[in-house]
């Protein structure tokens, strides 16, 4: 499968951001992230003064075959009814995309069950979610290359309309299986360093959560090395969909706000995939499942936010939005030193 | 002077949110730290279901005798001209209240030059500046009375206006050395290990800056367990403003959202002076002053973002009042199970 070509960041605009920056009503770097941010966003964008982006969450959602060793704590049906959930406005994600005024953009991309249309969501439905990786490999090649597909094409769109600022949100009962899974692949750490509790299981769901990973790790021999490899034995169509969703958005120049620990795992496999994905990509926050904190240093991201959430669907990377939005104000908006009239430090 | 009563917060207030939150659609206690918060503003408005507030943020500035020991980089000058630079829309405070729709009310509560009348800019100063704490107290007791007083009247205006969430924001140069003093007064700890370097000093300062704090605390002994002692002998008014803002919110179930190390010590000072002020408290970042992490201990209070800024201003608490709003959201928007039809934890 060809992936598209991910330009290199500007190195120029970069710098005219970072010297506006510098010479702002504000003693130098105190500004902290925020300044990281828009300079960030300068260099994705080429342009040392971007303007304010509209906003986009995707969402992707799909079942993952795994849940028939007992790993999550709901149902599988809980996928599909959160769909319908999202679609009506009542979820935490369309809360905080209203909140936020992003557009949200639901994706079928691997549902167990057939859905009745629902408005706003688009049906790309890959397979009937994964096949259980305890057992085998979660789904072949193919299905990972289409639903990798299935996010370039979704974020193109959303581009096209206007898009310029892109959160990634999944939903998918089980997923923080295959995510800690994928994670293990890549950092080749013991998955009991790296499980959590996911939705609120106990302990003797989290023992089964545990073995499911390690039979799958030791049954599929997943390559690290090979990030084709990972997705396609122990992924996710969700997680398939997102890293497509972030590469997509990489080569049309457009940052990518991570939500928390399964949009990082799709964040992992886009970097994988395509290494220049990584200087697109925004932490949100630090989720409170125990292994984002590896993850986020295997990606090389630092979180804004630390809010012991653990929810998924983007909220985090909702959350975040007005931030990166704060940045880019920061850069347009605040007078400069000889602007105002404001005495500069002394020797 | 009398202080005003503190109501305590509404446990029956806060049990009903909980409730809510608890049979929302998501795994229980999923959002963290947003649901605390939106069960803490119940709590505080003694309202199951608080309305949206508006929103206000109350930036209070004044000048410090203490730059005579050489402890900033910038002349003292600049806290007058940072007050034209925000009443002109410029500063990085105007930026981002303007960003979140706060109301930014700006306070000469003790600048040390007289200031022409700037729109949005509100003059009760009380003094021209503290006086050099090096060589003697900051203010006099009555001096601490009236700023503690203004901060009093003024959130009581901003709220008779309507406003319902307060932010607390700073412009003093040297401000971080008295900030720095209280600190050093209410835990006891050695100065060097509290110190920063504020709006970015150089070795030579810094060191100056220690030897002014440890003279200050050597000469006027400030009492820990008399906050306003503290406050006179190594406060500022800024800070014994803002002290005041915290305690009329408190006073009128209004949650106030702390900014960083300045906002931080005004909070210490008014929780001295009167304890139940801190459940009316939000922090808002974790600012790269070294000694706020302590602060932050010693008010019981987890920052939200971290971001490793130090401006000041209130610029870290205008950037939570929007995740302040998505807890209130969250919980008044968001479905029930029963609602959206969606299969409760399995047994």
């Amino acid at each position: 499968m060809q992936l598209p070509a991910i330009p290199p960041l500007s190195a120029e605009a970069r710098q005219r951001a970072q010297a506006r920056l510098d010479d702002l009503t504000k003693p130098l770097g105190s500004l902290g992230r925020l300044e990281e941010i828009a300079a960030q966003v300068a260099a994705i964008t080429a342009n040392p003064l971007p303007e304010l982006p509209k906003k986009a969450a995707i969402l992707m959602a799909a079942d993952h075959g795994v849940v028939a060793e007992g790993v999550s704590a709901y149902p599988q049906e809980v996928t599909a009814q959160m769909v319908a959930n999202f679609a009506r406005g009542g979820a935490a994600m369309s809360v905080l995309s209203r909140h936020v005024g992003a557009e949200l953009v639901i994706v079928d991309i691997g549902v167990a069950q057939d859905l009745p249309p629902l408005p706003g969501v688009v049906s790309r439905k890959v397979a009937y979610g994964t096949r259980n990786f305890a057992q085998g490999p979660a789904m072949t090649r193919e299905e990972a290359e289409r639903a990798v597909a299935v996010g370039l094409e979704v974020v193109q769109e959303v581009i096209r309309r206007g898009a310029g600022l892109i959160a990634l949100g999944d939903m998918g009962i089980g997923n923080t299986t295959a995510s800690t899974a994928i994670l293990a692949a890549f950092s080749g750490r013991p998955v009991p360093e790296l499980v959590g509790r996911g939705t609120g299981i106990d302990d003797a769901r989290l023992a089964k959560k545990i073995r499911a990973i390690e039979s799958a790790l030791a049954l599929n021999r997943p390559d690290a090395g090979d990030a084709w490899d990972v997705l396609t034995k122990v992924g996710g169509l969700e997680i398939a969909g997102l890293a497509g969703v972030a590469i997509g958005a990489a080569a049309a120049r457009c940052p990518v706000i991570v939500d928390g620990f399964i949009a990082g795992a799709a964040a992992l496999v886009a970097v994988g995939l395509a290494p220049a994905v990584r200087d697109y990509l925004l932490a949100s926050h630090l989720s409170a499942e125990p292994g984002h904190r590896l993850m986020l240093e295997l990606l090389g991201l630092k979180p804004i936010l630390v809010m012991d959430m653990r929810l998924g669907e983007g909220t985090g990377a909702a959350l975040a939005m007005p931030i990166v939005e704060a940045a880019l104000k920061i850069l347009r908006e605040m007078a400069t030193f000889s602007e105002a009239g404001v005495s500069t430090k002394e020797a």
